[in-house]
């Protein structure tokens, strides 16, 4: 680990660089149970900022709330063939309660579509009974191997939609209504440039027909799956009974939808936007959009009185305007200090202010994403904040884009593939067949991130990898992935 | 269970006319894992935006919310004497996950004071370090026998404030300042009228030094804890090593203290404002504030057309004030089924509008707490509405409050206890002897509910039970209690 403030370099060691700014940035802690974390204040205000946000957009395309149980019987799990095989070697399971053995052993639900599935049977029986437009903020646990802070830790926070409807068309024109949602969120509030696309299907959802995802590039070039919405068809529908009586009297399944987006959202912000000073955060999403820094000589009353009368001033103009403002007036602590510290926790602008810029009328303001401070009027500095801030949201998204789309790759042959996967993503033509993706990922362990929705077509080119002729319309995404 | 939508009349059987309620208002439903249950939208709307007042009041009063992990060691419960006696009976158990057995079992949190001291001592090493003013929302487990919704649930959501300060005094105020939360909340929001005050040694936390609490009356004339705050004098901070280096460079223990609200509370906003024809909800918390039903003939397309025309016109008037307004146009159905379906859900208003209304320029306003409707000028209507829904929350604020002060009684005897306590609360002067408390929990099924705040004095008064000396100041609540 790097030695006092200071971060590993990203160039030199990306992921302890990773491991240092979450915990020195005050986003999250170790805990006494393994694989667990303690999410702190300052990584929690922005998952609120993260909840709060989403549930807007998806009471916006009318679904509603509601809680099922955390604990699911295990023989649930056994009714999807593929659901068991993908979920059951990570289940963490009670045997034991109220100190008595279980007659039956219940898991830690991983995800929910068994629960919800047993319910929505209840809840279905006519067509005027769907949709069923339902979501769920909750924890889960998945008993992983190798966790790492908010990208795979055994128990993390999400949401999971489950969606029910009359006809295959529906629901598919729900995965993709809520794919288009998770892209808007990325890129509207997180400033996180994704590409939207649809798994193969050996990186398909346990359970699913179809699994869309996004994905975004990390600044080591790596892909992170950021938020997936799966088409369950009927198999769900058919495991749970979900069975309905048609307009025309006739009894069908079905076809179900599930959607999620978790904590790991704030891994792909660390690794989208922060730099060898620590984080930038997207304003949209910041917990603190602006801190105000008053400087003053600790000795000096008056010019501490003084100061703290105009940055009480400045601080209740902002937060009219509904900017997240925080006044860092902690003594003992010199401001370089302080300055240090806001930019290792990526706040967006730093407003210095002291006797002397009080004396000619003006304050200085900080970008987290530039070098030179600006010297801004006092009285129109609280009109100029809003834009700034969202200025500094379209360079954020321009910065991860650029850095994104230069580190995009298409090849002509799997020597030239092996090459370039070491850089970032890799457009490839690819025949589809499982063991092939197998292979690649043996050989140069990139995995298929994707079939994008939009990009090059792979129409007659052969597959990089075996030869085949293609087996999708578009060139697959490749990338070594979190 | 009574027939169709009508509900068992409250006289008739309380507990049938609350289980009916819960589901027939789709608050929640039976899940497949005993003792817990699932939240439904409409439930759950009420908990979110229960969620919603609480935790602006928590920030108002600097507290920062942040996460801890589900699952706690077992060895964590055994430091604190009268909490690993208080929880272990209902402890779920993780023993085995990732398909192996643990080395060491883990606990789901029953409440986490545990882990929350863990965290705590690493920490707070300084006087600087504190205090720690933070909350967490989540869900709980306590494998109890007998469950009601809402009331008692094996799992259940709430949430749990702990603090840590560095005096006695600091934490005494935030114990009480927290339960002054609580009290506003519950009258302010939730139109609940509550009774401050101390439980006895019998009823604490277990842990505590001190347990404040807010008991509410049900319409059954039986008490419900609906929030309580406790002082947990050093016994956490010994049990867990949340120790700091005072001002003087001494080495000294926190105090800490626990604040919790659960979605009890539902329970309790159910049972204090119910009647035979279902819910009342509180305006300030209701899901929804106002329904608007328009009204026309099924084959009339041109009056509805107009119909709904102004309805959408009036709840969009209604949407720019925050009220939350739904609009009723389901088809297929008659206007008498919608008003008593919003009848059984208790809101507060509800407006009738169809041709004959749009003719003559009003609506009819139906008030949930009132017999008469009201025929409103459609271009008053809108402004009229933020003042009706405060009229009703004062309305139902003072029934709830004059229906519990016309069961609170002062006896002379235990005769007259044992007779009062049949009929609501009573107050008695109490010796303290918790074995005393005991008995008479054994003879009249009635607890010690709390030494009020305010309340009549027990200076110089005998115990009602024992004869001895009052252990309070004042008069003990006893009560039946949920």
């Amino acid at each position: 680990m790097a030695k006092g403030n200071k971060l590993t370099p990203q160039s030199q060691d990306f992921s302890a660089w990773y491991n240092e700014i979450v915990y020195k940035a005050d986003l999250a802690d170790l805990s006494p149970v393994r694989g667990s974390m303690v999410i702190k204040p300052y990584g929690y205000a922005l998952w609120e900022n993260i909840q709060h946000n989403l549930d807007q957009m998806f009471k916006d395309t009318g679904h509603e709330n509601l809680y099922f149980p955390l604990l699911i019987p295990m023989s649930f799990f056994q009714r999807e063939a593929h659901h068991v095989e993908g979920f059951s070697p990570e289940l963490a399971v009670v045997t034991h309660a109220g100190g008595k053995e279980l007659e039956e052993p219940l898991a830690i639900r991983p995800t929910s579509e068994t629960i919800i599935g047993e319910m929505y049977s209840k809840w279905v029986q006519s067509y005027r009974d769907l949709p069923l437009l339902y979501n769920q903020w909750a924890n889960v646990l998945r008993w992983e191997m190798r966790t790492r802070p908010f990208l795979r830790t055994t128990e993390f926070l999400w949401q999971e939609g489950h969606t029910a409807h009359a006809t295959a068309d529906e629901a598919m024109a729900e995965t993709k209504q809520m794919l288009n949602v998770y892209t808007e969120f990325a890129e509207h509030f997180g400033a996180i440039p994704v590409i939207r696309g649809e798994k193969t299907a050996g990186e398909r959802f346990a359970g699913a027909q179809m699994t869309l995802t996004i994905e975004a590039m990390m600044r080591d070039t790596k892909a992170l799956q950021s938020g997936t919405s799966h088409y369950m068809g009927t198999n769900f529908a058919q495991a749970f009974n979900i069975s309905f009586n048609d307009e025309n009297n006739e009894q069908a399944f079905a076809h179900t939808t599930s959607w999620g987006l978790s904590t790991r959202f704030i891994g792909a912000i660390i690794m989208t936007h922060g730099d060898d000073q620590g984080l930038i955060m997207p304003p949209r999403l910041a917990p603190t959009q602006v801190v105000i820094v008053p400087i003053y000589r600790r000795d000096d009353e008056a010019a501490k009185a003084q100061v703290m009368t105009e940055v009480d001033k400045l601080a209740k103009q902002l937060k009219v305007k509904n900017i997240r403002v925080k006044i860092d007036s902690r003594e003992g602590m010199s401001p370089g200090f302080k300055f240090n510290e806001w930019e290792q926790k990526g706040v967006p602008l730093r407003i210095e202010l002291g006797p002397k810029d009080i004396e000619q009328g003006t304050a200085l303001v900080a970008n987290r994403l530039e070098a030179e401070k600006e010297s801004v009027k006092l009285t129109e500095l609280a009109d100029l904040i809003p834009d700034k801030l969202e200025h500094f949201h379209n360079a954020l998204y321009q910065r991860a884009k650029t850095f994104r789309d230069s580190h995009i790759f298409e090849v002509k042959d799997y020597e030239e593939f092996k090459e370039k996967v070491e850089e970032g993503f890799v457009y490839a033509s690819h025949c589809g067949d499982p063991e092939s993706e197998q292979q690649i990922q043996e050989e140069t362990k990139a995995t298929a991130r994707c079939i994008p929705l939009e990009g090059p077509s792979a129409k007659g080119i052969p597959c990089i990898h075996t030869g085949k002729e293609s087996g999708y319309e578009r060139k697959v995404i490749f990338a070594k992935a979190y």
